[in-house]
């Protein structure tokens, strides 16, 4: 396959005396990882070797630092497993692997050990002081319209589909980070983009074929290291989506398993019931807990087995390799409780230990804050499970989100609804490191739910980017992009409006937007470069009140600063009385709002917030 | 007032010098408690003396093993608070309190320790073997009619209006506690019945004008005392029904207050807020926390400052009194979060270390189960509390049981509703000590709720009997008792037929109700004898299934026995696969239905249930 990285083909070395009948059948075919690199904390790596009839072979090498701990045969014999021990003292270079038959045959491999990057173990992970900016590759930018086909692999271009691919790639991806960096956003998570040879719906690349390699249809590994290059260049984080619930029926190891039990096997195809309540609940019964778990998440998604402790170990490894690799800064695992608990929590405290300050958030579709707040790091649960997972994905605040800006205030409607999901705070351990969003790849466009209303756009932007948390925002936002779960995923998908060459507007630039889209855009831009200089909303203490007449007024503070947030989520203009927030607002004697630009005094002891208007109040003495 | 209880009337002496100038005025009008017991773990006992200028009077007292430990005087001096150390050594008996003035003048109460009854510490409480049966004796039954009217009490009888008191009493239940032994409860939890002299809306007993005695029109202390012996003759348990956020502006204490903060006091009316959530919450602000606890839960309803150690100190005080004079076997707390929340922790451990085995139920209404299971006993709190309170209510469960037997399953509704509330009870200490209902005094009657449908009492009523807690009734539901929230609580909360004489009927009796009545009660009588004599209901293991297609299966199981339920909520019979129960079903061959009174085979591996109907299979082998 062409996207193959040149660095984790095997080169061959063939004894002469077995050379005429050993090379037409055996070779090695993967090896993986397929490089690794001293000065790791955890000195075991653990290689995964693929070729026919390589079990029967005993592997030898010779390198300062590096000694042979086991050898691993499975039931398939054209498997094994090789553990090694990279001592502190081992350096960067290479050295070989060599494979010998009891009939003297051999096979050479040429490994190498790399140096890590400066400070590598000391990366800081995305975290509150971000707004991340997620986006799907395929629906993005066409950067490079000549791997739109590639050889070899099955789905070709098909933008006349809306569940075809449409084209989009990496270098598309990277033509617009200048774009990104100018409205404001510091972190990018961009859905999966390894490789997914599927012969249809392969442009969401959620059914992975090759854990190692970047889809050639997005341009390999080698720009996706460009990607990073050119991310760390802006100070835009790079967070990669993971997926490791399920690989692709098309990935390579499923023509040939290493074991039976490498994927979760049923008499018949057993779908997963999808009741992620199965795990909590202590009264689930166990065969409802296994199809949870063991059972597929589509007949195109072979569901993987993590109990096996040689796939865990493969899984976990290949997590560190792109980490360090493709310089990370963070790690979006895809349907985080389908996969298996305990795997998952050796799988974060492997990656904490390699990397403490790195951040992974687990997809946590949970719809109320305690089934969320399980799953974080070092949450207090009774049943004494840590996931080793520090960021969770607030699906409470989303729901609540979806429904509160098109609601009056009632007892729990409106912007009590914001108001009461985050009450459930108490809940997190955490409070920092909980992901929030209006939307993703997954649900419906929050501008089709708000039916296009610029108004409600900035209230909603208002809240996400100054409420407790890391804000997500999904491509297309900043342009008020719709999409309806009802016309189905892939319509709801739209491509980005000039991301492709030949589209008909350019929505990248002002001039390709109308005024409404200019509006919005500007409006977020102001917003995220705000919040990017202001640490009192990364992680100031948040104070809210209890709405009263659709607005909810909340205040961050810190040492340096206070602010205050008014949302008038109602038509009728509202006038506040500012005595009921004196244990915030103390000896302030006026706010300045960067939205209207306007300062505003407090001496009236009235604030007065137009109908469907926010302000966010740099409090002054 | 006649409701006075003969035992805690002061005996008043007199020394001769003083008595002409001194008499007129001044007197104990109240000393609290009136008397107490040797024996208790607490050998502390504070009493508050009430009688003008008391203040200024010095107790002295002499008895074996009891001292005078402190005196306190407060802001009134009308009040006195003194505390008493009664020793292990002490026996029962009498002795005097003197109280004498700087000029000589002296009064002297008769004070009394009793001997305690015989393992009163080891009484124990409600549990999940039993089944209660809530009433509100003014619309229950009618037992003296001498008492419908008293004179000293504002309110007079007024059965025309649904608002006025109807004139039901203690003499009342006790006349149906054959009826209710019959039907099947264990439990019996009568709203409150401490005086409530409000000249209106007195009814409802939750303004409460005097802690130490029954409001005369049910009966006065001595009917409550017997009330709890005929309990105890039928072995059923008896709860009493306590409010300590508030007392009644017409308590005796609100026209002379012994300190000003013994109730919250507001420069204009305040309502509490009645966001319970702030109390949890992170980032409430202080100024809706306070307004929640401090604020008043009605115009006459003065809130109680708990925070006042001398009142705390009194609450407490008086809960063990009733437990310890009336043999109560549990409590009900009104509006429990609205107390403070560490008296409330003190007041649990108070009761607790008294009677270590004793049930304390919480009104905790509270829509999702984290927020109840905040509130029981040893609960896994980030912020340590721990309320000490054993027994919480699951409002969340009663908001699923309204819904889920009117809908046809879906995702999330339909019999969903129970499987995924109960799937949250990872978050609960003691998976037991919960209450379960689906109807109580201030909610919609279910029956209205399910419009009168027997089969669906039937499905409820055996969900709520055979799944974890501890099942709670409303008085009036074994005759398909309705009352619609919408029409108001006075309206809705309907006199019991044939509680008072002339009634046109009397449901009490098999005669007095219709067929469908009849199938009913007789449903629900022959589910509560069941449950009574089967432990495997108490305590057994649940383990419940993902329901499919409008079906709930679920299993209890301890060592002895296993029994299965069936649940079919839609109209379509249904035939259910065995195979999939297998890790429950083991080895047993049949069940024996409780309610068809049939015996079914599982040689089919198919097990048919019509619709609309509810199965109870004891396993056999």
């Amino acid at each position: 396959m062409s996207t193959v990285n040149k660095s984790i083909i095997p080169i061959l070395f063939f004894s002469f005396l077995s050379l005429t009948s050993f090379a037409a059948k055996s070779k090695i075919e993967k090896l993986e990882p397929g490089f690794w690199w001293v000065g790791m904390e955890n000195p075991n790596l653990q290689l995964l070797i693929y070729g026919e009839g390589i079990g029967s072979y005993q592997p030898t090498l010779h390198y300062p630092g590096v000694s042979l701990k086991a050898v691993h045969n499975v039931e398939n014999n054209n498997y094994l497993f090789i553990d090694l021990w990279i001592d502190k003292s081992a350096k960067a270079g290479q050295f070989e692997i060599t494979f010998t038959k009891p009939n003297g045959k051999e096979i050479v491999y040429q490994y190498e050990l790399k140096e890590r990057r400066e400070n590598s173990a000391k990366r800081q992970g995305f975290d509150s002081s971000d707004v991340m900016y997620l986006l799907m590759p395929d629906r993005f930018a066409n950067g490079n319209s000549e791997n739109d086909s590639v050889e070899g692999m099955a789905e070709k271009l098909n933008r006349d589909h809306y569940d075809g691919r449409h084209g989009g790639d990496i270098a598309g991806i990277i033509n617009q980070l200048d774009y990104l960096e100018d409205l404001g956003i510091t972190a990018l998570w961009s859905t999966p983009l390894l490789e997914d040879n599927e012969e249809r719906g392969s442009y969401h690349t959620y059914a992975i074929s090759d854990y190692y390699n970047i889809d050639a249809r997005y341009g390999g590994n080698e720009a996706y290291l460009k990607l990073s290059e050119e991310c760390k260049k802006r100070e835009i984080k790079l967070i990669k989506d993971m997926v490791f619930n399920h690989c692709a029926s098309a990935h390579w190891w499923m023509k040939d398993l290493p074991q039976k039990d490498w994927v979760h096997q049923h008499d018949e195809y057993t779908n997963s019931n999808h009741r992620k309540s199965t795990l909590l609940d202590p009264h689930a019964a166990q065969v409802d807990k296994t199809q949870f778990t063991d059972g597929w998440f589509d007949i195109s998604m072979p569901d993987l087995n993590q109990q096996n402790e040689l796939l865990m170990t493969y899984l976990i490894q290949n997590s560190i390799w792109w980490v360090e690799y493709a310089n990370l800064d963070g790690i979006r695992m895809d349907t985080h409780p389908y996969n298996d608990a305990q795997g998952m929590s050796k799988w974060g405290e492997a990656l904490l230990t390699e990397y403490p300050h790195l951040n992974i958030v687990g997809e946590t579709w949970y719809k109320n804050a305690a089934d969320i707040a399980y799953w974080q790091k070092d949450a207090l649960n009774a049943d004494g499970y840590n996931s080793n997972l520090p960021c969770v994905m607030d699906f409470q605040l989303f729901f609540a989100m979806e429904k509160a800006f098109l609601e009056a205030q009632e007892w729990e409607n409106g912007v009590v609804r914001l108001y009461k999901s985050l009450s459930a705070d108490y809940l997190y351990k955490d409070l920092n490191n909980i992901l929030i969003f209006s939307e993703n790849h997954d649900t419906q466009r929050i501008m089709s739910t708000l039916k296009g209303d610029l108004e409600k756009f900035k209230l909603m932007n208002t809240f996400l980017m100054t409420t407790r948390g890391i804000p997500q925002i999904y491509a297309g936002i900043e342009i008020l992009m719709e999409g309806k779960k009802s016309d189905g995923d892939g319509k709801m998908r739209i491509d980005f409006p000039g991301g492709w060459e030949g589209d008909e507007r350019n929505a990248f630039s002002a001039e390709g937007r109308n005024d409404k889209e200019n509006e919005a855009f500007n409006f977020l831009r102001k917003l995220l470069q705000w919040r990017k200089i202001n640490p009192v909303i990364h992680n100031g203490k948040l104070t809210h009140y209890i709405p009263e007449n659709d607005v909810y007024v909340y205040f961050r503070s810190n040492k340096e600063k206070t602010v205050m947030v008014v949302l008038n989520n109602g038509e009728a203009k509202q006038e506040l009385s500012l005595g009921r927030f004196s244990e915030k607002i103390k000896d302030f004697t006026k706010g300045y709002d960067i939205l209207s630009e306007q300062s505003i005094s407090f001496s009236t002891g009235k604030l007065e917030v137009k109908g469907n208007t926010s302000m966010i109040l740099e409090l002054k003495k």
